[in-house]
């Protein structure tokens, strides 16, 4: 796959099903990107691929990183090959004002994909880690009421992630979906809120092209609803 | 591409919010995909692609094959390089008898697309031709509400389409999806209705592959709402 196209394996309509037992293995996903985000089987964890690198973040609060990507699956995982058409410096004081900040930097993107890397220290962090099913086709909304929070301070690390445009609602996650791992690989999670301690690095790509590859053979997701539960996508992943 | 992957250029929505000023060459389609559908610019009659020629299906009744496809371009296509993993013979007496069928010969395919032909006499065929835009950006709504209908009785010919999954409505048309053309290439169109005479072939394979790809530097696109309007789509596509 060229730089900066999106490849997406499965739906969050499919997590938010409950469909998690079966996936594709992550070596497949390295194949198609180097940088990400997902979770994996069970959704036990959150996923986070940084330079071609995929770690699992645990809701007990280590870090996993994925020496044998061969042989570990996932049920979802969006990547890409991220090479940013834009690199700048920038303060952010919320989360909220992410969407202002890649407006300025892309003001014609609200209908494409960005993919968005920034390294630096961030004065406060907070996240989320999903401690998985209790059983299997359990849906994403009642694993992400089990969720774990963390927040860090005065924290080296890197943000990686997407903004999908709103038509993707449903097979992703309209707006910001984000990431975060420290520089030590410590520690981490789904991006909740976050707060920059004065200029970090911003890098960012704008995509036009998206693929997406759905399970097969998976009776989970065969029988699977996939409703468009946008209210309650966005509880959980907003 | 490989076989029985899903090509897509821009977005049912966009053309719902009137993006068919730009597009992609139909060059650029075939090479993706020898059996598909889509529009052409302002939305100009319907788009048959049948064994790797492309026709364009007038409103005036006249059927253009397009014999330079690189100087044409489409705002709106649907491709796959066809390859049936399903042959049968079927007699279908109504358009809306077709989704028992694919259940029938694909009983686990409800959240997969299916790329459908059939080749064959029909007793019946009603079809649309959409006319075209009297403006840029003028929306599907109201190009469909000056459409074409018309009906042909004991043609022989072929229907191409698709069948898609309901997570994919707005980006495409949820369900199915057919044009037709006749043996003789000199008429056809958007199928609103059909009734084959006994017994046609049946072709149909599944795909779990879908790639999609956006207008870039298209102002059309970049200012549409692409909002999720399935009760539109619905009334102009179904």
């Amino acid at each position: 796959m060229a730089k900066n196209e999106v490849f997406q394996y499965s739906l969050v309509s499919a997590l938010m099903d409950g469909v998690a037992t079966h996936g594709t293995p992550i070596s497949r996903v390295l194949d198609h990107g180097d940088h990400g985000l997902g979770t994996f089987k069970s959704m036990n964890g959150e996923m986070i691929v940084l330079d071609g690198v995929c770690y699992q973040m645990k809701s007990d609060g280590t870090i996993e990183h994925i020496h044998t990507p061969s042989e570990v699956i996932t049920p979802f995982a969006t990547v890409t090959r991220f090479n940013p058409n834009v690199s700048t410096r920038a303060t952010i004081s919320n989360k909220k004002d992410l969407p202002a900040l890649l407006l300025k930097l892309f003001p014609q993107s609200k209908n494409h994909f960005l993919a968005i890397r920034m390294d630096g220290t961030f004065k406060r962090i907070k996240v989320r880690t999903a401690g998985g099913q209790c059983f299997p086709r359990e849906g994403m909304l009642a694993v992400a009421g089990r969720q774990t929070t963390n927040t860090f301070e005065a924290v080296k690390g890197t943000i990686i992630g997407f903004r999908c445009p709103a038509y993707v609602m449903g097979l992703n996650v309209a707006g910001d979906h984000l990431h975060f791992i420290d520089e030590e690989r410590q520690k981490g999670g789904h991006i909740l809120e976050f707060e920059t301690e004065g200029d970090v690095e911003v890098g960012v790509s704008l995509m036009s092209k998206f693929h997406l590859e759905v399970p097969t053979e998976d009776e989970e997701f065969n029988e699977a609803s996939l409703a468009h539960d946008k209210d309650g996508i966005e509880k959980v992943e907003g």
